[in-house]
């Protein structure tokens, strides 16, 4: 598969990891729209929410333990932090992975984009 | 206690309800900011994803799920959503009681705020 965060999770691409385990991984952003801003991506490959239900929706718990974890560790979670999922055309979802970016380090305007 | 979003669920105070069960409700934003714009909250009174843990990051897997739910009831699954958690000042969180914004009905751009 020709999918950019499955060549991440297998070591073809390169990134600046922050966390993994099995379940997920916690990487940079290539293009930071923030001073904190990590894509937070399940191993296994699921398209977006919309494509498997129970499933992507369980696999969402990893995500934001993971999220949590990193805000603790980076120590923003105090201050805050943005969390967004953008699901097909009209949010901007470019890679067909599911990903949450995790965002923090400065103030975030509304609306969210 | 003193926040909104229990007196919603308790009735005290009124909402446009799209989706409601024992875990999850969906109601409108009351100050929308995409043509589709709702609040997806566990009933359960979670400050934030910092303050819970795995009790919170489970709940979101239901709050995903009602969010995908809505997603295809309302016909806007295909063209794309943005999901948005805001945690702590610097994200903007109003109300401290966790909870997602479901955007939709429009393109949305980035960076999210």
């Amino acid at each position: 598969m020709d999918c950019v965060f499955c060549k991440i999770r297998d070591g073809e691409l390169p990134a600046e990891f922050e966390y993994r385990d099995d379940h997920v991984m916690v990487f940079k952003d290539l293009n930071p729209v923030a001073p904190y801003h990590y894509l937070v991506v399940p191993t296994e490959h699921i398209e977006s929410i919309n494509q498997a239900g129970a499933a992507a929706a369980e696999s969402l718990t990893n995500l934001f333990l993971a999220a949590e974890h990193v805000a603790k560790k980076l120590g923003f979670e105090k201050n805050g932090y943005r969390c967004v999922i953008n699901t097909g055309a009209n949010a901007g979802q470019v890679v067909m992975h599911l990903h949450m970016h995790l965002l923090a380090g400065r103030e975030f305007s509304w609306p969210p984009g």
